[in-house]
């Protein structure tokens, strides 16, 4: 399982989505060329894909969907409860605080952190927002592993070191910079900005 | 130009974002070598990559960092201004409408739309957040050419076809849920869930 493609990874929260909404339509089997039409992968890669992690259709019957669906949310370890912060009590800190949908997958905001007096205190839903201070004690004593980084690009890196030295896992990174966080920890990037140049791009070269 | 992959395209807004850090920082001139080193991707791909718009280094003395950023960004489109509109004014949507750094690469948000008559009315910034009855005309009427979806997945497609019927050209849909559009609409999705999913992967698989 180490040696899987990051691009077939990748696909895994797709399938995962798409799984979902076939539950909440009360289907539960599907084959690979059923799900090929939904997803616009093809049968043969959908196949491959899911035979990295042990491959879970029967010859003939296909997939059970609710299976299916909850061996992959294991593989993305959303059988686990995530404790995370955010730093950036912004408006992106505070819509992802306040985003319920994070919660219900497992990954539980805890608290808030930012330097400006003026939000320190406030509440977002039941989560504070506390001075950035108290954060590394708040980290060490909460369990807290994921950190998300919503502040300018020009603090991102200053934030990441703090995380690090916290104890931090894992970080969720929106600022639109790179942060330059030792080898184990894990780093995932939100662009923004580079999702909006892509449309763009495509906007200006549309056939 | 039309062939390029989209894996190539992907790209082109991190090695525009990179060179406005090499901008920043006053260096002028970059060989290929010194790109990779930077991104991280090969130079023999970097030089792949940039080859399919013109190739604009010189043998021996590498690229004009300002040229090549100019370039790229008249390749992206971000020479042209876009004014875009949003429907849903929760955090989300708010945090879209307050980002100036949008707004600075060329991507006016022009008007926010919403259905709940306790925020119509409300100004982020100076954008006035508008009964939803009143964005066909508005789009018609300002030349309106992006519009972004930050409703929940089960409005996302009631909001599509709104654009559409409007006449956007491009959707750029933060809602976790495939959106259904004429061919010639441009959609590009921002899958928050999937980028915290890939986090916990990596988290939970750790080597």
């Amino acid at each position: 399982m180490d040696n899987v493609s990051i691009t077939v990874i990748r696909r895994l929260p797709k399938y995962y989505r798409y799984l979902e909404e076939l539950i909440e339509k009360g289907i539960t089997r599907i084959s690979s060329q059923e799900l090929s039409n939904i997803t616009g992968f093809t049968a043969s890669q959908i196949r491959q894909d899911l035979n990295n992690f042990g491959g879970f259709g029967q010859q003939g019957y296909g997939y059970n969907v609710e299976d299916l669906y909850r061996e992959l949310g294991k593989i993305l370890g959303l059988d686990h409860r995530f404790n995370s912060v955010i730093v950036g009590a912004g408006n992106l800190g505070q819509a992802i605080a306040d985003y319920k949908g994070f919660e219900d997958a497992g990954f539980k905001v805890v608290s808030i952190f930012d330097r400006n007096p003026k939000v320190i205190g406030l509440q977002i839903r039941d989560i504070e927002i506390r001075d950035v201070e108290l954060m590394a004690d708040y980290i060490k004593e909460n369990n807290v592993e994921i950190g998300i980084i919503t502040v300018p690009k020009e603090s991102a890196q200053e934030v990441a070191d703090a995380y690090v030295k916290a104890g931090i896992k894992g970080i969720w990174n929106f600022a639109p910079t790179d942060i330059n966080v030792p080898e184990e920890i894990v780093v995932e990037d939100v662009r923004l900005n580079e999702s909006l140049f892509i449309l763009s791009y495509f906007l200006k070269n549309k056939v």
